[in-house]
């Protein structure tokens, strides 16, 4: 598996990817999921790719074969991020004409899904600024959505462990560095609990309006950085879940009638079955603010 | 969807259930998926059911029908946690005997497991304390593993959100009430990723040797002990986020060459299709301790 993460936020855009590719456990190896594809000055796309590594590839060759008939649109050639969107959709259409039907005889799904983000230039002498930076997820049929203010980030992969985090601090204002931080924080959380998502990762930070690559870094086991996120988040994560105070079982009382009416199934005594069960009286977390009273 | 978690560490064990169900997010519903036997003094079984509702259901109605021939083995006879767990199998198996095939026609998956947990007091006489805490899970095809020091809890359904922070702080030395908050921080980050997962919440803590229920509550909106892990795990988890340094692009560093070797199809400029990349100077995380040098 993968784990890939872009984000769009008011100052730019971040990406982040591991390297992990793996069929089964016994077949671990790396591979780069991301791919930059700049024109300094005019555009940077930055492209991640999760799924089967054969039906990445070849979509990432489809879209760097300049064979193609003349005119053909490239991700060189696109006005828009929506029309470089459209090129990506497009190449994995043809790879699929191309592949699925032989991969399903031999029961392997069309696995393959991306996310496209970056920003172009407005057509030389055209006096406007460059169109702003957009990030889009492009689905293994060729379709593809766009992140907007509610949902400024898109994930492929391995993407629920390492949710969670980004739900709770990301939003379009958030700095593009917290964002980084933020990316950082949730790709550790996958790493801590999933085999199949791995170092070394690839960070690009792409600020707004610059139209070129400036912030960009492979991250290893030796990364500082990294290193010190690794440590620092568990380590004050275990603080803060310390800190709350342990459920408070002093507050005895016993199941309210209602509650039990409400779980016809959930206990049950010897020769009861399928009837309607009853509570035992037990020792009940407090309801309400009877925590405050003394004990 | 569903989320239930179970936990065994030396001072008992940890049960906690969602109660929602959907068949499309237009049919969303409750269910409780913890199941109590409970017979005091002599046995106390726990089953949390995560999969197709219809098949937990039968499983529990397999395992409740107490019209079988005398001296089958059940849930209120078993001499063990490890009888008790095949029994549970007993009953998966039976359920997919009726009912696999009949699903399959309509594209539907066998699709259930359990968590079962308890213990089960020695035979009367024999002068043995109880036999210890176990803790199980079942799968679909009726066979099953169980929890040990290395892996003290298991999870079904939308385990993945949850995982990270079980991962970070439970051992087996995890006192009882730390491993039900556990539980709860780790469904409260499921709940606020997943719309599959939902209020109430049924929480049982056993303690070890006590062979009955003495703490158990259904967690619903008002509960204030629930709330108060909510309110104080996302704004305490933001905090400790905005403590940690945003990453430090200050300490300028082209990549290294090797890193650039070792990333063949990480940047593309035009015409350069499928060569291997090289990459443009850009600012990088400091990789060693750069960072404390003064800027």
């Amino acid at each position: 598996m993968t784990y890939c993460v872009g984000m769009c936020v008011d100052d730019g855009l971040v990406f982040l990817s591991d390297t992990r590719t793996n069929a089964g456990v016994d077949h671990i190896s790396t591979a780069r999921k991301m791919t930059v594809f700049e024109q300094p000055g005019d555009r940077v796309l930055v492209l991640l790719g999760a799924g089967n590594l054969s039906l990445t590839q070849a979509v990432l060759q489809d879209l760097c074969d300049e064979s193609h008939e003349p005119g053909r649109a490239t991700l060189w050639n696109a006005a828009t991020m929506a029309d470089a969107a459209r090129v990506v959709g497009h190449a994995v259409r043809t790879v699929h004409q191309r592949e699925a039907a032989a991969l399903n005889e031999f029961g392997v799904d069309f696995n393959c899904s991306f996310i496209l983000g970056g920003q172009i230039a407005s057509p030389e002498g055209s006096g406007k600024a460059a169109h702003r930076p957009r990030l889009f997820m492009v689905y293994a049929a060729g379709n593809f959505i766009e992140a907007s203010s509610v949902n400024p980030y898109f994930q492929i992969g391995e993407a629920k462990y390492g949710k969670p985090i980004i739900d709770r601090v990301l939003t379009p204002a958030t700095p593009l560095d917290e964002a980084a931080k933020c990316a950082l924080v949730s790709m550790d959380s996958t790493l801590r609990s999933n085999l199949s998502v791995g170092l070394p990762l690839d960070l690009l930070v792409y600020e707004k309006d610059s139209l070129r690559v400036t912030r960009f870094v492979n991250i290893d086991q030796n990364n500082t950085y990294f290193n010190m996120i690794h440590n620092t988040w568990g380590e004050r994560l275990r603080q803060v879940f310390g800190e709350i105070p342990d459920p408070d079982w002093q507050s005895v009382t016993e199941l309210p009638a209602q509650r039990a009416e409400r779980a016809p199934v959930l206990h049950r005594a010897p020769g009861e079955a399928g009837s309607p069960g009853h509570s035992t009286p037990a020792q009940t977390l407090a309801q309400s603010d009877r925590r405050d009273a003394p004990r």
